[in-house]
This record gives structure tokens, C-alpha cells and sequence, in this order.
């Protein structure tokens, strides 16, 4: 089965290199020469602009960062849809607005082509892993044209609905979780320094208590190593906490914690720390009220 | 071992059970007939003043609503201090302000007692169990007094330090994170139903992803069966995100999320529903926007 990758990134690399293993013919794309060649070197073919991919590919994966990254990949002038099989499938797996995943699922329609509205999560190191979730919906064909791909990529697909769209209406709902919740954390973990609380003590009781979050358990723990390489970075929260309130005020719904987690990403940007890794938008408190943050000691 | 339980809540009548089951000799404290009757048929003795607890007490425990209730309970003029042992142990575990803490322990300086500070966790079926969680601060010596009733009640004592307050820090900022996670969870499921996800599904898709906390899982729950019977009711994330609040303008430190989420129990107390289990705050986003909630039909 011949099979394109567009973007790779930390998750468009994992699923790359998990369906190179899976034994499917892969050819990533991607602009950046180290990314080709960290796919080479395993063994896989590359190509820098999607309208080189080979043709008759059967499934298209698309990890790429946003809707319009989308858009532009696949259907763009240079996109990758001519060169796709008749009835080939369209993984689309940015996380983007509902509406977005339903205009671009017409658009695979009116070429022939299948479309699974598939956002994934997991985190960089379950992608290399072929262990990633798949939030997916789309019809039984789509689900069935990608099933070798998805079976490669992922140890978990969720199968949502028929309708595209749910996919990203659950993704985006879920990152409304994981950005609050990564918010939270920060305030919670600069409140009990600035309180007297010594960092590690409130992490350990914290994570084995009922105020626990995967996201604190996770996140707090760079913080407290001061380990600020991304991950996944503060940028990535402003754009998908951007999403959450688009898609509640496109809905006229109210979402005040979403509203006020994203003023404190956004916060964190204009402090020069959108490539930190999210957690640190602890550092917004810091750069209000003083407070030492553990990571920075141990930097000295 | 003479031992006084001052409250027979939930989290009261599980540590005073749990006192008689590991044979020490318990006498429960609680105005209302009830709770007295229940803990007298377990085996145990029960009084309904303070005043009335038997003299010689080396230990007592307070489970009460908040510090007001625990000054009346031990110091006040029917209060507790005067029927304990010298040297005997105040276990002060409800939550409340550092400050608080700290007035408490001087209080019970100056009548010869020892004192530790220790809010607990877990819950009503973990109190019941003998396996709370403590996070305490306090001297050896109000330590090696408290062990046998600590033994007793808990599985897990976090010693925090010696310094009185920091027990009720830690508890405080752990509520800041349960108050949130809570509210972050009813905004989420509130969306998601809105956006038109199954609200199952949109629930087991979160917590087996990285959105999850430990009170999504646990109130989102109770939400999806429409059981809105109180284990925590709203009414007490209105006093605990006010702790919560109290103690960070007291530190001139901002906490905007713990500030919008009592802004949103705040609402749900105003709708009535303060006595509702606390993940029912969702019904603030029904009230505003119509939405149908999955209990609401099973009640039908």
C-alpha cells in the first residue's frame, strides 16, 4: 500500500516511521532537509513539497499544524490530492475547527477521494511508538480504506460518528481540557511557592490526591526539573485554546475558563515564551509577582 | 486510648468509625440525633456538646465545616480544650486559611496542648475505610501523640513540615486545583453536548487521553447517570475557592482561574442548586444556553 505523510513534525514523524515498520510503502513531505533526512536514514523516501509525492498513493496522512496548512497541502496548487488514487483515503489529523473538517471533507468528495476527520493525541514519543489515539469519524469506507494505516499508527481509534466533524469537535473540547488544566497547574504550583510550600512536597501529594490532572502530573514535573524544551509549547495552547473559543462563540456558548486559560497563554507568548514548553506558562506569575520557580535555581 | 471526634460528617463519622474498629475508645461529637444514633449503634458513645465529651481525651479530632466552627468546638465556651489530658493532641482537619491554622495552635499552646495541623483528603468512602489522606504539619511531639489515631484513619500522612500552616497551604492549593478541574470539566462536557457530541463517548475518549483529571472522571460520572446526590456539594467549592481566593489576595498573588471558577460555583449557589453534587455546576451552562443534560432524560 502506498502511503504519503505530510508533515514531520514529532507526530508526523512517529506515524511515518510506524508504518515504514508496518511494512507500507511511505514518503513523508516535509520543507526541512533535517526532517527528510532523519526519514531517509530509517529507510523511508522524502520529498519536499506535497505535488511530489509519488502518484497512486492509497491513504494520505496529514499532520500538519493547522487547517489552512491543510488546505494548502492537499488541495493547494501544489497540493498533494492529484496525486492520489482514485478513492484514496484523506487521514486529516490537524486539530481544527469542525466547520473547517467539514469544507475540507467536500472538497475530498468533489475529487474522488475519501475523508476520515482524524485528529490524534498521545504526545511525540507514543506517535514513534505506533501508539497513538485516533479521534476519528468518517464513513464505514473511509474507516475501512485507512484501516491498514491506522492499525500502524495508533493502538486506540476511537470511531465517533459517520458525520465529519465530531472528530474535532471532541479533539477541540478535549483541548480545552488539557489547557485549563495546564493553566491551573501553573497557578496552583506558583500560589503554593509564593505560600511557602516546598515545590516537590505540593507535587507529590498533589498527583496522589484527588486535585490531580494528567496534565499536572506531567507538566509540573519539568517545571520542577526546569527542563523548558518543548514538547509541546505555549504556542501550540494559544492556537488550540483559540479553537475552543472560536468554535464556543461560533456555538454562542459561554466557556469563561477556556477564555481566561488562553489570556494566560497568550501572557506567556507576549513574554517572549512561546517556544517554551507549555507548563512554563508558570512563567507569567513568575514575571508578576517575583517568585523563584525550582528550575531556575537548579540552572543557577 | 481516650479519643474525641468532633463532627460526624461524612469524613467525621469514617475517622470515628474507624477509631473503634482499631479499638481505641472513641466518643463522637455532633448536634444532630441522627449521626449520634448511627455512630452509638457501630458500638461507639456520642454527645452532642462539645462540653460533654468525657475528661482525659489525649487526642481529639476535628472534622468540622471551618475554622470558625473549630474555635467554637474546642475553645469556645462549650468547647472541648477543657476535657483533654495535658499534653493531649488537637488533629485540626478541616480546611481552612493558614492563618487560621496558626491562631489555632497558639490557642492551644497556651492550654498545654499539642497541636497538628491536618486537612485530609480521599473522600467519604475512603474516611469510612480507614484510608484518608493527611497532609499534616506540627512538631515531633504532636506527631508521636497523634500516631495511633493517624494509623487509624489513614493509609497515607504526608509530613510537611514543622511549621503549623503549611499542612492547610497544601490543602488549600489542592482545592484550588479540585475547584477547577471540576468547573474545567462541566465547561468541556457543557460544550461538547452544545457541539454535539455523545456525551458518553466525549467521556471515554477524555479519560483515556491526556485531558483528564481525577475529578472528570469522578463528577463527569455522576453527571452522565444524572446522580446529583451530594458527596461534595457545590456549597463547599463556594468556601473552598473562597479560601482559596482569601489566601492569594492576602499574598498579593493573582489566581484568575480559582477566581472565574467561584465566580461559577458562586452562580450555580445562586440557581439553588448549592446543595447539589458539586459537578452539577454544569447546570450553569444549561441555564444559560438550554442545553439537555443526559441525567435530566434518565429522570425524564
Amino acid at each position: 500500500m502506498r502511503v504519503g505523510v505530510i508533515g514531520l513534525g514529532s507526530m508526523g514523524m512517529g506515524a511515518a516511521l510506524s508504518l515504514l515498520r508496518a511494512g507500507l510503502q511511505v514518503t513523508g513531505c516535509d520543507p526541512r532537509a533535517a526532517a527528510r533526512d532523519e526519514f531517509i536514514a530509517a529507510g523511508g523516501a522524502a520529498v519536499a513539497k506535497a505535488s511530489d509525492l509519488p502518484t497512486g498513493m492509497e491513504a494520505l496522512v496529514v499532520l500538519v499544524v493547522n487547517a489552512a496548512q491543510t488546505e494548502a497541502a492537499v488541495f493547494g496548487a501544489e497540493g498533494a490530492a492529484p496525486r492520489m488514487a482514485k478513492g484514496g483515503v484523506i487521514i486529516s489529523s490537524a486539530t481544527m475547527a469542525p466547520d473547517a473538517a467539514r469544507a475540507l471533507a467536500a472538497k475530498a468528495d468533489a475529487a474522488g477521494l475519501l475523508y476520515l476527520d482524524a485528529p490524534v493525541s498521545g504526545g511525540a514519543i507514543k506517535a514513534r511508538a505506533g501508539e497513538m489515539t485516533v479521534m476519528g469519524a468518517g464513513s464505514e469506507a473511509a474507516f475501512a480504506k485507512a484501516a491498514p494505516v491506522l492499525d500502524a499508527i495508533a493502538t486506540k481509534v476511537w470511531r465517533l460518528g459517520a458525520e465529519i466533524g465530531i472528530g474535532a469537535t471532541v479533539k477541540v473540547v478535549h483541548q480545552l481540557l488539557a489547557g485549563v488544566h495546564i493553566a491551573a497547574a501553573a497557578e496552583a504550583m506558583a500560589l503554593g511557592i509564593r505560600a511557602g510550600a516546598d515545590p516537590q512536597a505540593l507535587y507529590d501529594v498533589v498527583t496522589s490526591a484527588a486535585g490531580n490532572s494528567w496534565m499536572f502530573e506531567n507538566r509540573m514535573a519539568r517545571v520542577l526539573m526546569g527542563d523548558d524544551a518543548p514538547r509541546s509549547a505555549v504556542d501550540i495552547f494559544v492556537k488550540d485554546l483559540g479553537l475552543v473559543n472560536d468554535m464556543a462563540r461560533g456555538l454562542n456558548f459561554p466557556v469563561p475558563l477556556a477564555a481566561q486559560a488562553q489570556q494566560l497563554f497568550t501572557a506567556a507568548r507576549a513574554m517572549g515564551q512561546g517556544g517554551a514548553d507549555d507548563g512554563f506558562v508558570i512563567r507569567v506569575w513568575q514575571a508578576l509577582t517575583g517568585i523563584d520557580l525550582p528550575g531556575d535555581e537548579k540552572r543557577g
